[in-house]
This record gives structure tokens, sequence and C-alpha cells, in this order.
């Protein structure tokens, strides 16, 4: 790490290890929610299904957030008060997840908790575009990474258009909204995504 | 970490590594106080605010900490015995915030609970000044640092100042405490502070 | 971590630090499981040893795989998407010990518990085999390097079988389940398996 | 990290950025025995005066263990199999911390607690010694390290002792025992150690 810092310019390495901490507590409190039943029985554990299901959507949502941050900051030269600061107000979006997740299977994926699932899913949507902004503006600039941020802009318009999608369809059904986070996981997991295709045709 | 580590001086990368640990874990678990509420309907959602509101007052608080304790560390250039313990009393420090937000949200911004708010915002105010006064000793010694330091003792001065004004203003009311906490963190975000303003004339 | 980072690559210092965070967190949040007793006495405390004890195997199951981990990353040279996702699902699958730790103690070593609890012990054995292969295929190719995947590749269809085994044994008898979970521990703690020794006679 | 990794040897930085996370969250969990009162008024919050004065304990008790940690891993110069897993057993001993912390405080310092929680003090010192050991005969060899480890081990025989004379003096008093651990506390935070004088005379 301080090979990379300068008098002045704190390196990005401890931007990377605080994220990495605060994103790696993020995914792994949520499995608290999943309380061991007290009764015996295998019938008390299958209740359970809700909160499992709403922790491995939850867990899937994170983890994809920890990937394209840990791509985009490979992007990043320079540490700068802008980077630090929605940095920090991404994962602060972020730490919503465990508290939506709690309440989406406490709430058996009703409508109230759907709804609120999106749009802590659409928080953290939104944060991230002025922090690649910022790694776009003052971070490496090279082919890749231009290919690398209009990708991941595309996708993250497209994410975001989503999960507006799926608020209005949960007044149908809520299962049509957590359908519409499953396609924006979906969409992260394919290496070459439909939408750039759709694109690039 | 270990090219900058020499037989007798344990680098200072691992005093990062571990104090980003804490810090992550600090500002993270106090999302766990935000229950989600086991009965249906926004209106037992909407209860959660005064919990909701102290998060966001101290997540910002934390994550400001951590922002100026990484810009010092920037500054170090070995680990003393002193830059060990006084780190670990301003850990301790800030380990208390989650107690007192949690006490701040449930009992809904009282008096009391703003005036513990309020002194364990003050009590990592205070520990923090030795541990610049070291590392402004045994640091990197250019102009760089010498104005860094000069501008964070007077940013860390006028929020001393401004949390102990807060204590007598919080027996006026406590939104004047909450008021004076949310202008500390105010005069950390503005990347060019109106105390160098004044200063500076 | 910077110097490993190419424009194109992000480095395999992060995927390390992330999954020390995750890992670091689920072997720890384990003890909070351990309760203690409001009421005075050592006999409160005493009743604790299937709480204690279900701990002690958990503590040591994911140790053995951080110890894992951490050989099988040092022989990964690149970040591929394989490896960032399968990394995830193993962290995933290891997520769920803590459950079923509380499970398994809660319930006093019952038939039941120990099934779950040599489940969710198979399923990072599971999501191991692809994870490895990613790294045989595009990590570092010595001899040292190939010896060593040999090696865990025959421990690790070990333990997968003998995790199986204890399946139906666990129908006889809880303790013989959680004998076959204790008796992987030791497989991986001797740093000369039996497997290896009967397979290179 | 890299740099320092060859094909078979993983590298010393992911044994220390694991214990560090490990640390980090024992020393941080304890916070959350600090329950905050529901109850309104300053009398409820001082009646946590037990579990406020175990914390402070504690948090010196982890905080020295990391220092001393993080200095004795900086003499090591390679990851043998009894470094990981003697590491790992330090990292169970000190992991019960959290639980012996919270029955000292919920028990108001009794003496059942003040034992069990000086026994829990001596575990991670007993596991310290092979810790030392490997460390010494594989580490680095130079007059610094020869006078670290010298004086280190006199610090751990004496705290041993220490605590071990804590056990009976509970007996007559809870707090004598108390006085004993934080004896050892004084004695690891003072640079230059009474037991060295004494030794050196």
């Amino acid at each position: 790490m301080s090979a990379s810092d300068t008098e002045s310019e704190p390196g990005i390495g401890r931007v990377e290890a605080f994220s990495d901490g605060v994103i790696a507590i993020i995914i792994t409190i949520m499995v608290l929610e999943l309380k061991a039943p007290e009764e015996p029985g295998l019938a008390h554990l299958w209740r359970l299904w809700p909160t499992f299901l709403a922790y491995v959507l939850s867990f899937a949502y994170v983890g994809i957030y920890w990937v394209n941050h840990h791509r985009l900051l490979s992007h990043a030269r320079r540490v700068t008060n802008g980077l630090v600061w929605f940095n920090l107000l991404l994962l602060f979006a972020l730490s919503l997840v465990p508290f939506s997740t709690a309440y989406l299977g406490g709430q058996h994926f009703s409508r109230d908790a759907t709804l609120l699932y999106l749009v802590t899913m659409l928080l953290p949507a939104l944060a991230y575009v002025p922090l690649q902004r910022i790694i776009r503006a003052t971070g490496t600039q090279g082919a890749a990474a231009r290919l690398y941020h209009r990708q991941t802009v595309r996708k993250g318009v497209a994410a975001a258009l989503i999960y507006l999608a799926g608020l209005p369809l949960t007044f149908v059904s809520p299962a049509l909204g957590i359908a519409c986070a499953g396609l924006v996981a979906l969409l992260w997991f394919l290496p070459k995504s439909p939408v750039d295709s759709w694109f690039d045709r």
C-alpha cells in the first residue's frame, strides 16, 4: 500500500480495503436473520424458506456490487474528495439491504416489503452513477477502460430501468417485482450481456 | 506490506488494516438497530424514522472519521508505541457510537440521549488529538504535510467547540444539539472549510 | 495491490481481502450463539456445552476452509469471471455454517440438526470443486502447483465422501454423523494426509 | 502481497489480514452487549456500569493481543503449517473473550464470572506460546528479534502467572481477580516493563 502513497495523496488501497470490509460485513450479517428454530422438526426449518430466499437474492445482489466495485476501482488512479464521499454514499445505500431483506423475508414477500426492497436496490444503483463518473474522469484512460465504462453504464441504466419497472409491476403481483430483481442479477452474471448485444447491433 | 517492514519496525499497513476492519464493523453494525417490523403495513415502517435518522447521522460521523484517519495515517512514517496505543484509544472511543446511536434513536432524540450522543462524539475528537500530535512529530515533514496538519487541527478544534456548545444548547432543545452534530459533519464534508477561510483572511 | 493491477485485470489481492473479511466474520459471529446465561451459577454455564461443542467443530471447519482457500488462491494468477463468481458461491455456502451450527447446538445434536449440519458442510466442499478447477487451469503451472492440486483434489473427494457417508450413519446415531465431520477435520489438520499415503503406495 | 508469494509458499500477508479481521470483529462485537436501555432516564444508563467496565477491560485486553500479534508476525518469514494452525488456535481462544465479557458484566463481577473471565484470559496466553516458538525458530534472526522474543516471553510468563494467581485470589474477592487482569494490561502498556528491569538487574 505505502508504495502507491505520496505525501499528499493517500492510496486507493485503503479505500478498497475499507469498502471490502463494509461489503463483507453487509453480505454476512444478513445470515443472522436466518434464526435457527428452537422447536425440533423439519417443518419448523421449512417455514424459514421466505427468509432463506430473500437471503439468497440479497447475497447475489451485494456480491454483484462487490464485483462491480472491485472492477471499477481497478480503473481509479487517485483518491479524490469526490471518490471518497460518493464511495461512502454507495456503502451507505448498500448498508440498507440487510434491513429490507429482513423485512422482505419476515413479511413473506408482501407487496409493501417488495416495494421497499426494490427501492433499496435502486438506491445503490443511483449512488453508483457519480462514483463511476468520477473514476471515468480521473482514472485510467485506455481503450479497455473506455469499453469497460461504456458497457457498465449501459448495464447500470438497464438495471435502474428494470427496478423502476418493478415498482408498478409489484402492485400487480409481488412475484413480478421479485422477478425484476432476479432479472437484474442475471444481467450482471452474464459476462457478455444481452444489453451489449442489443446496443452493438 | 512486508516491503515496508524492517526487522524491528512493524509496518503501518497493518495498523491501517486493523483500523479499517474496526471502523468498517462499527459503521455497519449500527444498521442492526434498524429492526424490520414484524407487523405488516407502512405505518410500522414509518415509526422507525428516529432510528433511521440517528443511523444516517452516525454513518456520516464514522465515515468522516474514516476519511480523516485514512488521510492522517498516510502521513505516518513509522509505527511508534504511542501511535499504536492512541490509535486503539481512538477506535475505543468510536466503538461507543453504535451504543449512543441506538439510545438516541430508541429514545426519540430525548434530551438525555442527545447529551450522551454529543459526549460520544466529543470523545473521538479528543482521542484524535494525541494521535495527530504523534504523527505530526514522527511522520512526513513536507509543506503539504504541514498544511494538512494545520488545517485539520483547526477543524478539530472547531468541531470540539461546536460539540461543547451543543451540550448547553441541548437543554434549550435537543434539536439544537443535533444541529450542532450536523454542523460538524457539514464542516468536514466541505473540501475548503469555512474555518480555513476565516483563519486565512 | 495496485502493483499487480493492470488496466483490464483487477488483482487477486482484493479477492483475497474480501474473502478474508467474509470468512473472518463467518468464523467470529458464531460465538454470538454462545449467549451468557443471565442466572448465576456454574450449572447454567455447563448447560451451554452442546452450543460450545458445535462452535468448536465449526470454528475448526471454517478455519480449515480459510487455510485451504489461502493456499489455493496463492496459486491463482489472474482474476477471471469464473473465479470471482465461484468464489462468491463458496462464500455463500460457508455463510450457512453459522445457521446450521446454531441449529446443531440449540437442538442438542438431534438427528435432524446433524443431517442439516452435514449438508451445510457438504455444500462448500462442492462449491470448492469448480473454483479449484479454474485455478488449476489458469493459475501457476509448476511441479509444486501440480502436486498441490493433486493432493487437495484427493482430500476434497475423500472429505465429500465422508460427509455423504455421514448422512445415512446419522440415522443410526447422530454421534456417528458428527464423528464423520470430526474425521474430515482431522484429515485436513494432518500435513501429510493418510489419503496421500494410500494413493502413493 | 503477491510480491512475497512464491509458487509453493503463500505469503504472511494474508495470515495477518485474516487475523486482523477476526480480532477486529472480536473487539467490536463486544460493544453489542452494551444494550441501550429502552426506558428514559439517566438512572437506567448508570445501571450499565458493570457491562461497560467489563467492555473497557476486554477492549484493552484484545487490543494488547492485537499489538503483540502485529509485532510477533512482523518477525515471521514464512508461513508454515504450524504457524497457520496455532494462529487459528490463538484466534479461537480470543474469540471466547466476548462471551466471558458478557458473562462478567451480566453477573456484576460475581465470583464465578470472574473465574471464567480469568480462564478465558489465560487461554490465549497459553495459545500464544507455541506460535511464538514457531516464529522464533523460523522467523528473522537478528539481535533485535532475539531481544524482542526474550522480552515478550518474559512478559508472557509473568502475565500467565498473574492470571493463575488471580484464580485463588478471586475466592478471597472477585475485585482482586479483576485487579490481576488489570495489572497484566498495565504490564503490556508500559514500553519498558518492570519485568525487564527486574530481570536485567
